[in-house]
């Protein structure tokens, strides 16, 4: 039997997106069933692709992209070109663009399948989302989004088998973000003392825990986007990551500094704030953790601080590890939990290369 | 577009036999781009099918397989009726039968797919493993055995995705089966002490969670079994679950006493060996765990009681839960960790729901 053909586009040559190039270039040696033809590839400004769409070598396409690459085509362009390759094509958007998600109603009416880490596409508008399923199915094409919640961790593929089963989710709790799993792991540990808050705060931003300006990740929206998500697939129809209530540990006085380094400079003038919190927690004998949940019976969803058990699975995370549970009528009291690296270029990478290899085992 | 038609045969209809029909009941009624064609559904002796294929009623197929079904023709047969069906056919194993097990490479050959939680196949000799890949290959058939670990958790799906995309597994390590899990939580909790061995083994026989003859659970050979598809899946080699160390708890002197409930009668006489166990683990402030693990490494494969501090994933631990974590390249020094209900008959036959999805998935 002669492989199947498949046409790859990549969107996004970044953290994530070039560890996915070089995943593809090991999957593209050791998949011999299918043959993996990348026929475009583009970063912020360049773009690399033929008319013809002749092959590009995947092993030196970033490269060649960077050195010889020209300015991209507007996306109107890339669903023209993309929609006249010779296979079907994957499009593989690794980049964080709300204006590219937003398009992705377009690729897949024309048939190009879509896998991407990008959240912005599935917590924006949940017309958005109704839009980008159902030209998905009129396209007869597939999206993917693996790494959108929990990086390369089985979360958004567990709670859809949990839902197309037939089971009943009740109940969705967890820590999202690694970001904020560092903090509270080093601020409130479940023994010693964990500092002041604005010194790991600082901490966290030195070892690029943190986004360039950390107010990005203390204001929970990351938080709030994924939650959407997995509200959603679990059936609630969620209208953005602004219509549930989401707390930003963000104090209201440095909300408009200027920058991330004035923020961060002015931080411990409002360290009481969390401390207070720490202290109410440790009164009860508990810990403080930054999480998100979703009751379904109530259809509440929130993000924030919650108090745990020193011995509860939220209190003894490590590390900037995730950690998600889904509480179902199957699984009863207890529930199925995944734990692990949330964040990282070569796990949220794998998620994106997890989704391809679902795709190309489906493709007819 | 006319709805894709599948042929389905169930064998087994037992504690994972019986829920899994009726969750196909239920998927048959939700999911309108498949019809779900039962063909073909039998116990231990009786079956029920038609030479034209007529459907079988899902709704009422259990019933009406005990009140008009006939003895079972012989797997030979079985083979060709379902080879020569209208449409695709998935056979569908809820046994745990060995006999069944070994004639998978039959019906795969002949494009038939196989879904099972029935670990027998899998964990048998290489040879078979190797023959039930080849055959699938072969036949164009798929074969699907996520509850053969883990019942419905997402595990025998992740450790392929992870060798699938590249990652290199290093270690895997868990509790394998909800006995183990219950009786140790109880025997050794994490504070308090957990009274003597044999009234938690009789405890745990009591709530239904051990074989009727417990020895079936202490010998280890079940999470030997898991082990050992585990391990073959990550890409050793592992010639049969004998292959490699095992440590049976059952003491010498009852190995060979005739039953379960005489077993259970002598076994307080050996409390001291499990007791003095727990005790050097207090001792370095530790408790014990009936574990298995993989060193990829060193090719070590071991089943046996180990030490573990009392905030260790594994220590904290409760009720019958099992924990399964994946030390890889990518992941670093932090597992993926997935915990939750590792048995049961929902939970057991959703994981066989979701290979069923996948196949409908990918069925051309």
């Amino acid at each position: 039997m002669a492989p199947k053909q498949v046409n790859i586009a990549i969107i996004g040559t970044g953290g994530v997106g070039s560890v996915f190039v070089s995943q593809l270039a090991w999957l593209s040696k050791n998949s011999p069933s299918t043959r993996l033809s990348l026929c475009y590839i583009a970063m912020i400004d360049k773009a690399l692709y033929h008319q013809d769409y002749s092959e590009i070598n995947i092993d030196t396409a970033v490269s060649t992209l960077e050195s010889t690459g020209s300015p991209p085509p507007k996306l109107s362009e890339i669903v023209e070109y993309l929609a006249c390759a010779p296979h079907k094509v994957v499009l593989v958007d690794n980049t964080s663009a709300s204006s590219l998600a937003e398009a992705y109603p377009e690729f897949l009416k024309r048939g190009i399948s879509v896998i991407t880490p990008n959240k912005k596409a599935f917590s924006g508008s949940y017309e958005l989302w109704q839009d980008i399923f159902s030209s998905a199915k009129s396209g007869g094409s597939m999206v993917f989004h693996e790494s959108s919640v929990g990086a390369g961790m089985p979360i958004i593929s567990t709670i859809k088998e949990l839902v197309q089963t037939g089971d009943d989710v009740t109940r969705i709790e967890g820590v999202f973000s690694g970001t904020m799993s560092f903090l509270f792991n080093s601020f409130a540990p479940t023994s010693g003392s964990g500092g002041k808050w604005s010194d790991n705060v600082k901490k966290a931003k030195e070892l690029g825990f943190t986004e360039p300006d950390p107010r990005d990740d203390l204001n929970g929206l990351d938080v709030a986007r994924k939650l959407t998500i997995l509200g959603r697939l679990a059936g609630l129809p969620i209208e953005s990551p602004s219509s549930f209530p989401v707390q930003s540990l963000i104090p209201d006085e440095l909300k408009d500094v200027a920058n991330g380094d004035e923020f961060l400079s002015k931080l411990h003038d409002y360290d009481n704030q969390m401390e207070a919190q720490k202290i109410a927690a440790q009164k009860e004998g508990k810990v403080i953790r930054f999480v998100g949940s979703i009751e379904m019976a109530t259809k509440e969803v929130k993000v924030g601080l919650e108090r745990f058990d020193p011995m509860h699975p939220i209190a003894t995370l490590k590390g900037s590890d995730n950690i998600i549970s889904f509480y179902t009528k199957r699984y009863g009291d207890m529930p199925l939990t995944i734990r692990g690296a949330g964040a990282g270029g070569d796990v949220t990478a794998m998620g994106v290369t997890g989704d391809l290899l679902k795709i190309l085992a489906q493709l007819r």
